[in-house]
C-alpha cells in the first residue's frame, strides 16, 4: 500500500485518490450540473443547487492499520442542506444509507437509534481524544464526566453504529464537511438527531464541531455539558 | 443482550459467562489435571504445571457496542510462562494463534510483524487513554509524542494487527492476566515482542503494565520512553 503524508501529517493512501476520481466520473456521467466537494480534489460547481460531498476513505489512520472502521462518506446537499448520505464500510460489508424524509436502512434493513432520555446512561463515541484542542477538550471531559461509557477509535462507523442503535452519542471536533454531511441524513433517517455544538443545523459553514445522539433528550442535555459548567 | 456493570462499572454480558463456562467445561474434560484461571469464574488448580488463561470477551465495551474488535482470548502457561496463544475475533473471522518455537498464524497462514526500526515512525495503539492513571499517563504521553500515529480503541485486536505487521506498538496499563498472558505468544511467534514497561516477561505476577512491538528495535526505545524523560 503506498502512503503519503499531508501537510498535516494525515496518511493519504493512493486508494484514497483513486476512489474518489471513480466517484466523481460517476457522479459528472450521471449529473453533470451537480456540483461535487471532495478530500482529495477539491470542488467543482459548489453553487449548483445539488452538491456531492465524498470522503473516499474516511478514517485513513484506520485504514492503514488494518482496522475495518474506516469508511467510503457521500453526501448529497441540495441548497446547503445534506438530504442524503452513506456510510459503507467494505470489510464488514455494511452500508448505511439515509435520505430526509424518507429514512435510513442498514443493508436494505430500516435502521433505528434507540432510546437515552438520562445522559448518565449514555455511551458515547470519538475518534480520538487528540481531536479536541483547547477549550474543546475541557468541553469534551465535563462531557465524558457525565455518562456511563466512552469509546475512541471508531471513525465514521461510530455513526452508523448509532444509527442502528448501539451506541447513544457521537461528539466530535475538528471536522471537515466531508467529514460530517454524509453522518447527518444518515442520523436524522433513523430518529436521531446531529448539529454542530450549538444545536445549529451543519451544512459546509459549520465549524467542524459535530453532536449526534440518537435520542433528543439525551443531546439536549449533551449540548448542555459541552457549554458550560 | 442482557448487561449488567461489574464493580468497577465494566459491562458484563451473559455471552461473557456462557462463554467461559463453556470453555472451562471443554478445558476440563480434555485436561483435568490443567488449571483454569477465567475473568468471570475465578482461578481452580492454579498450581498445575499447565494453566490456561481465559477472557471470553476481552473488549465487553466495544461488544455492547457493536464494535467488532473484541475477542476471545485464551492462553496456555506452562510453569508460569505464556506458551500458547489464541486471539479470536468471531465477526471478522479471524483467528491469531501463536505457540512459542513454532510460529504465530491467521486462520492459519503465517502471520509476521514488520520491522520498525525507529520510534518516530511506529503506530502506536491503545485501547483507552483513561488506563492510564497518574505517572502512567505522564508517561504515555510522553511514548505518544514520539510516535507517527496514535490510535485508541481496538481492544486486543491491536495485539492481532501487531502481529500481522500493520502496527508497530501497543501498550496498555491497567491489565489483568486474563488481558494480557494469550497476547504473549501470537506476538512473540510472529516475531515481536511483548514485556512489561520494565522489559521483563509478562507472566500471572506482572503488573498490569504492558508494551509490545513488532521490531524490538522500536520495542526498546519505546521502554525508554516510558521510563522517562
Amino acid at each position: 500500500m503506498a502512503v503519503e503524508r499531508k501537510g498535516d501529517a494525515s496518511p493519504v493512501t493512493v486508494a484514497d485518490r483513486d476512489a474518489e476520481a471513480a466517484m466523481r466520473a460517476l457522479i459528472t456521467e450521471a449529473f453533470p450540473a451537480h456540483g461535487i466537494l471532495g478530500e482529495e480534489y477539491g470542488t467543482e460547481r459548489e453553487d449548483a443547487e445539488f452538491l456531492w460531498v465524498l470522503d473516499p476513505i474516511d478514517g485513513t489512520k484506520s485504514f492503514i492499520s488494518g482496522v475495518p472502521l474506516f469508511g467510503t462518506l457521500i453526501a448529497l446537499l441540495r441548497d446547503g442542506v445534506p438530504v442524503l448520505g452513506v456510510i459503507d464500510q467494505p470489510i464488514l460489508q455494511e452500508r448505511w444509507l439515509g435520505i430526509a424524509g424518507v429514512g435510513t436502512t442498514l443493508n436494505g434493513a430500516p435502521a433505528r437509534t434507540r432510546t437515552c432520555p438520562e445522559l448518565a446512561d449514555a455511551s458515547l463515541f470519538a475518534t480520538s481524544p487528540d481531536m479536541f484542542q483547547g477549550a474543546d477538550a475541557d468541553a469534551f471531559a465535563r462531557l465524558a464526566a457525565g455518562v456511563r461509557l466512552v469509546r475512541h477509535g471508531a471513525d465514521c462507523y461510530a455513526s452508523g453504529l448509532l444509527a442502528s442503535g448501539f451506541v447513544d452519542l457521537v461528539v466530535e471536533a475538528s471536522l471537515a464537511p466531508y467529514d460530517y454531511c454524509a453522518l447527518v441524513p444518515v442520523i436524522q433517517g433513523a430518529g436521531g438527531i446531529a448539529t454542530d455544538w450549538d444545536g445549529q443545523p451543519l451544512g459546509l459553514a459549520s465549524d467542524g464541531r459535530f453532536a449526534a445522539a440518537g435520542d433528543p433528550a439525551a443531546h439536549a442535555q449533551a449540548l448542555a455539558r459541552l457549554a458550560g459548567p
